[in-house]
């Protein structure tokens, strides 16, 4: 099967050769998640972590915050809260982001390495330090593990093939997002060689959200709106509604994409009432709308199909006035 | 990589090469998908007919209800409601299935062919016809779909690829169940080649949810009660629910799996009032109650972890009696 063949063009920075020889000649790595982790900042750090003690170096993976439930099995042993591992690491390496200020308070002991790294698939991401390997046409930032870990030598086990494969199937929504390739379904195809059991950990992910978070979603979701012909479906969620479910601020995670899955809809919104008072507009799109430039004119921004702002009036007038502004731009043929 | 080794001694009746020559070896050929079409029964069915239909067969796929929403794009011509398009078929092959009462009002034309063949994957089939391929190890039939399309030697093309990762992608739930194989990844990569984009196809399946559907789904997840420690989750549909919805009665598929997606949950229960006034009981369990064994014992059945049973007295008593049933099977440790 032909690989992506363009995809070396597309990377941006070093070699994955010179990456992997820059980790190599390191005695000491720490790797560093970008803050509010997900799936694959964590498992692409975890994987790395490992592979490189396998190496023979010092390592360790520096969060500074708990581990998200879904996501917490993906430690083996490699996270820690302290900045003080490795009193001078030799090799710092921000995964799946190239943004200092997402380190939050780890930017220091980041920068103090004796050389810096990023390794990351965000189009967005700039190199910026003395290494940068910055791949866009990886699924995720865990496909670049996979290439770099066969390059340095060490030989994949099955806690680093469950810490790739929690990267791959969580950046891809499970293998249905149009990042997924041909080399994704390749690599996770050669994950089962070291014993990766993906069912299981698809009940670890996916089969164990909370109580609270689901009733949380179904009260958001009948207060769901189609206007615009129903190519537009809005739903909100007031503090009160928060409050009586008992779920936390980030439990409404995925339910704008769940309102996204309603047939005909072009365009999700979510509407939730902050704590502060602020209302918060989260935005998606199917296959059309540019959702970024209809968030950026109000002071947000995002992705194309993924974008979001913050409002200060009240939660009614907010939804009036983006239902009117969506409702014309639906009519205007987008 | 190493393929599933076992896979040959696992699977029942004919050799696969046996099945490709039986199929050369007819002029026309008709695809019978069983009642209650999901995407691997449909999916496999009009794969195989475009490839006997390149191989310069006669082929339709004779189904006898309407293509459910989210496949229906999986047709491309193939499928007939007409039982007389090939007046004395050759061949006839039951895909996914191979017993003869999942054909309906089919069976006698199916009967009328020549031969007969069962292509099916369910561990349950058994070796009927004269021409059988049952391979329990493949997570779908479309899987064995794309050993006999690559042994019939026609070639792979867009729409047969579509076909087959429809079957693929629904028969393991986004390549989540436990059936999904390193094969199955093997056999996706490889679909890449001949023009498979399955993030369109993804928006097809999981992104046309009627409204109606989605607000049936919050309305029976906001009855959901946690019992027997968290560890049973059970939720409730009334006919009022359904029609204030305007739902269909099958737009309650998938919510019973919702409901095994909360943390600790290891049975799920769906008790759906019937339009018929019984009780439809719906039961998941995550890793270890057998409900198979539940159901059977209240005059129902199923699979290990998918199982259900009708019973006659009022919704508000069957819940009652299975809380305390299911109770006392989580104290007794199943």
């Amino acid at each position: 099967m032909a690989m992506n063949s363009d995809r070396a063009i597309q990377a941006r920075g070093n070699t994955l050769g010179e990456i992997a020889a820059a980790m190599q000649a390191a005695g000491s790595v720490l790797l560093f998640p970008h803050s509010s982790m997900d799936g694959d900042t964590l498992g692409s750090s975890v994987a790395l972590c490992l592979a490189l003690r396998k190496a023979g170096k010092e390592a360790f993976v520096v969060i500074d915050e708990e581990i998200p439930d879904m996501i917490n099995f993906v430690d083996y042993g490699c996270c820690t809260r302290s900045l003080e591992m490795i009193a001078e690491p030799e090799l710092c390496v921000c995964v799946d982001c190239g943004e200092l200020h997402r380190l939050n308070d780890r930017g220091a002991l980041f920068k103090s390495g004796k050389s810096r790294m990023c390794i990351d698939h965000h189009v967005s991401t700039m190199p910026a330090f003395e290494w940068n390997y910055i791949d866009p046409a990886a699924s995720a930032t865990a496909e670049i593990v996979y290439d770099i870990v066969t390059l340095l030598g060490t030989g994949f086990d099955r806690q680093i093939s469950e810490a790739i494969y929690a990267g791959i199937v969580t950046d891809t929504g499970k293998f249905q997002y149009s990042n997924t390739t041909q080399k994704t379904h390749i690599i996770t195809a050669s994950l089962y060689e070291y014993g990766l059991v993906p069912s299981e950990l698809s009940i670890k992910i996916y089969q164990s959200v909370s109580r609270e978070k689901m009733m949380l979603e179904a009260s958001i979701i009948s207060t769901m709106e189609l206007v615009a012909g129903g190519k537009v479906a809005v739903a909100s969620m007031t503090q009160k509604m928060l409050k009586d479910s008992g779920a936390k601020p980030d439990d409404t995670d995925g339910v704008v994409e769940r309102l996204r899955n309603v047939r005909g809809v072009e365009v999700a919104v979510l509407v939730r009432e902050r704590r502060d008072g602020r209302i918060k507009v989260s935005l998606r799109s199917k296959q059309s709308v540019d959702v970024a430039a209809f968030s950026a004119a109000r002071g947000g921004g995002g992705h194309v199909r993924a974008a979001g702002y913050t409002a200060d009036s009240s939660l009614e007038e907010v939804k009036a006035g983006l239902i009117a502004d969506l409702e014309a731009l639906i009519a205007a043929g987008y």
